[in-house]
């Protein structure tokens, strides 16, 4: 069997353009293959649209939400069969865990040709479930539209979802119905539960000892400053859950810590805490099991109390619950900057240099990971920035959010805090910075080990590492010339090692525009 | 709930890696993380395991791919929970379309901490499947030495298979029952049907134009001999597979032409047979559909038999072949090496320099793409060597298969033939090959674009590209740097843009031991 190819500007191609434009999908991040040659048709025959290359499909979901964590609205992928997808869902599993908006278009074999087990054949829908909350087949040319829009639904509904379109290539080079795009179906927040608010300020008022943890949009500077004011009329605890897509922080907000990621620092964070009021968070959860200590750090118990889903109104939920309890909103404390630091370079000098420097309107995509524990500490007083995390602890997030941010975001310096080991895993994003000429610092903490499991490994008791673990968790040799590296994908570097040394690049970085690197040796 | 460690040298982990050692797996590619620390300090524990890092998993899976195409029995590979999985997917799809044998170990969350849904929690199950064919989850510390031995068996049954065992942490840190290792019960490939063997002698005796179409251990050198003695005994004639996991070729054997990649070519050359006969081939299939064309190349009436499955003895099958028509064995046409290029650096010229100085025993790892479609042609008189092809279409196989192929064949050259776009989603391997001192040439064929869409694009019918177009399939802004981003990972290069400079180069390189990387401007 074979199909024939519908007219240039009729095909289910240019049906799913015109859909993704007319719901003000505008972006799409791009690793096209055979499959998708008719999609690309397509795109070249709408300006409109923003593509942007990837070289890895790692980087492509990757950028899709960091972009959409600051766009507020979903990017479409452009992504090559299984293979293509499998590459993309690590970063899908971050961007899951961060509820970030996001519409993956898969494209497949003609239907016809699926039965024929061609080499790249593969059960994409296996694949893309674990990391979509929302996966669809197009049937056809004809249903290529309604399929985007309801992607498109699915993806914009509160708190955000990932979702995944595959499109069989027949159905995007088939002809589709002249018929004006399908329109998203989207729908608001849920409203605050009236129930829930009352039940949570009676349980403010009752003298137990209670934290308020939040995530989502109550991490907005707003939602922020009516949870102070709780927090100051009721006396209980903020915290933030321990990993978050975007929070608003810095000079003028109001500062919360996040749940501690180290097993005995979260218990400790949650200890004598009577009552815990989810905002938008998750009951915490320690991130892994280990020998002998609880999945959890909230105490046992510990009263557990919702005031709103990752789906609600959050910060209607607090204005709500500031009213039943009579709160003013808070004015935040103002957090001083810290001292200038000198000699070695290490994770203190570091987050000196980068509070002190970081500029207003910054967003800083954090993959720090060891080396970025007391970030928080040192950049409260900072210029007024965006924190962006990798939520869902797949390695790789840093480079390419930082990318995806700096497209959603012309005119903000990206500052991607990234640890070197990570860094590896999405390397090729450096290209599309260079490419895209996007205004992105990326620091690279170059401890040349996987720090995080020689730490765990201590951990394990299992002594000091020998032959086998030492060259699974070092990284020094041979060492990675992260200045080259850059340099070999059109990104500037430069490689500190002193604190002065760092502090300067850093500064000087903060205020030129462009890509550039920072080796920071520690 | 929690669980408690048991002691080292008597955990589940250590379990696994006593049973990898009594089957005879002795080598672990691995990209570790928290949840695999006790099988890390296990594996510590374990001198006899080679440990083979990888900075990214496709890195780790590929060079499993590549390592047991060469040492014909399974390596382990270790991998870090469900992204870690995603991450490998793409060449455990190229290794699953090769038959080989792995047996990759996915460490998961303590079985009672997955109810907490932590960040890193995801359906690992959904994403192993469609890339193994063998999937389970280890269900007690005194489950891991039966159930790796059932991998390891479902790994090596003929024609070899990807498994995938999920290894939860509380298992691996658990106390294990101290028995000896489980032994996998290994199972000899079938022996040839006798009535498939008399139907094949007599189809090929009935003077219909016949095509014998190999793959697998076919295309071995003694049984290519075998082969081409059926055909001078019947005038049919010989095809391999369109892409195979490892063909024995070069000076002293039979050359055998693969089915062609491209649509029209490969019509073009099955075109006017009237019998197919597979011998561990696949019914030969398009690699993608097209508008208007056939999904197969395969002629319209053309009768197929099949002479054996992948999973039986291939080679006895043909030698019963042989003796049921009457064949002899064929002694190979010595095919002459081409003359030495001059002036430009093209497909052409490339060809002629690594036809005329591949060295006896050489390993080619052949990810050369649109470049590397007239290869053969031009090293089929070369020395003596094995030609490894990416067998699933998933792209950024060529580096990793030629880590691990390294490592299964310590003092034979191996040559990476490699576009300078795939080369970029694995590039990473670059660093395993300078940790691990292989003797490995990479030559990266730069022609800075996705040279295989754009002749898609134009096969669409959409003219030349515009915007869009352009930014989704060059990639000469800006150009890549190969031989800084080799360098930065610790891999000596050089650039050739001339027939003679990479002519000399290719020759010098062959002739040093050690990693090396060309980058050729083309």
């Amino acid at each position: 069997m074979t199909s024939q190819a519908g007219k240039p500007g009729e095909t289910g191609a240019d049906a799913l353009c015109d859909t993704l434009l007319a719901n003000d999908v505008d972006v799409c991040f791009a690793n096209p293959g055979t499959s998708e040659m008719h999609f690309v048709a397509a795109l070249d025959r709408k300006q409109q649209m923003r593509c942007v290359l990837g070289l890895f499909e790692g980087v492509v979901t990757g950028a899709a939400d960091g972009y959409a964590r600051m766009a507020g609205k979903p990017a479409a992928t452009l992504l090559h069969t299984g293979p293509g997808l499998a590459n993309a869902l690590a970063n899908m599993h971050n961007a899951r865990r961060a509820h970030t908006p996001m519409v993956n278009v898969v494209g497949d074999h003609a239907s016809y040709h699926l039965p024929y087990d061609a080499p790249l054949t593969s059960d994409i829908e296996s694949l893309a479930r674990p990391m979509s909350g929302f996966v669809r087949r197009i049937g056809s040319a004809a249903d290529v539209s309604p399929a985007t829009a309801e992607a498109i639904a699915a993806a914009s509904r509160a708190p955000g979802a990932v979702t995944t379109l595959i499109l069989p290539a027949d159905h995007a080079w088939g002809a589709a119905p002249q018929v004006a795009p399908a329109k998203a179906q989207l729908r608001a927040p849920a409203l605050p539960d009236p129930d829930r608010v009352s039940a949570v300020a009676k349980a403010l008022k009752n003298g137990k000892k209670t934290v308020i943890v939040m995530s989502g949009t109550a991490l907005r500077a707003g939602a922020l400053a009516t949870a102070q004011g709780i927090a100051d009329a009721t006396g209980a605890t903020l915290k933030a859950q321990q990993s978050n897509g975007r929070m608003e922080r810095g000079a003028g907000r109001v500062a919360v810590d996040r749940v501690p990621y180290p097993v005995d620092q979260a218990i400790a964070a949650l200890k004598g805490f009577e009552q815990i009021v989810l905002v938008g968070a998750k009951w915490p959860v320690i991130f892994f099991g280990y020998p002998g200590k609880p999945s959890s750090p909230v105490p046992e118990g510990c009263e557990t109390f919702v005031l709103a889903d990752p789906s609600d109104d959050l910060p209607a939920a607090l204005d709500a619950l500031a009213s039943e309890v009579g709160a003013g909103t808070a004015k935040p404390v103002a957090a001083a900057l810290p001292d200038p630091a000198t000699g070695a370079l290490n994770a203190q000098s570091l987050a000196v240099a980068i509070g002190r420097h970081l500029p207003e309107d910054a967003i800083v995509c954090d993959e720090a990971v060891t080396t970025g524990r007391d970030f928080f500490r040192f950049t409260a007083g900072s210029a007024a920035h965006d924190w962006l995390q990798v939520t869902g602890g797949a390695i790789g997030g840093g480079l390419p959010l930082a990318t995806g941010a700096a497209i959603a975001c012309p005119g903000r310096k990206v500052v991607n805090l990234q640890a070197d080991g990570s860094a590896m895993y999405t390397n090729q994003a450096l290209w599309t910075m260079a490419r895209e000429k996007l205004d992105v610092c990326v620091v690279i903490f170059a401890n040349r080990k996987y720090q995080i499991l020689l730490g765990e490994l201590k951990g394990v008791g299992a002594g000091e590492p020998g032959l086998n673990a030492s060259r699974m968790l070092n990284l020094d040799d041979p060492a990675i010339d992260f200045v080259k590296l850059a340099e070999s994908m059109g990104v500037e570097a430069a490689r500190a090692d002193t604190a002065e040394g760092f502090a300067d690049l850093f500064a000087r970085a903060m205020k030129t525009e462009g890509p550039f690197l920072i080796e920071a040796l520690i």
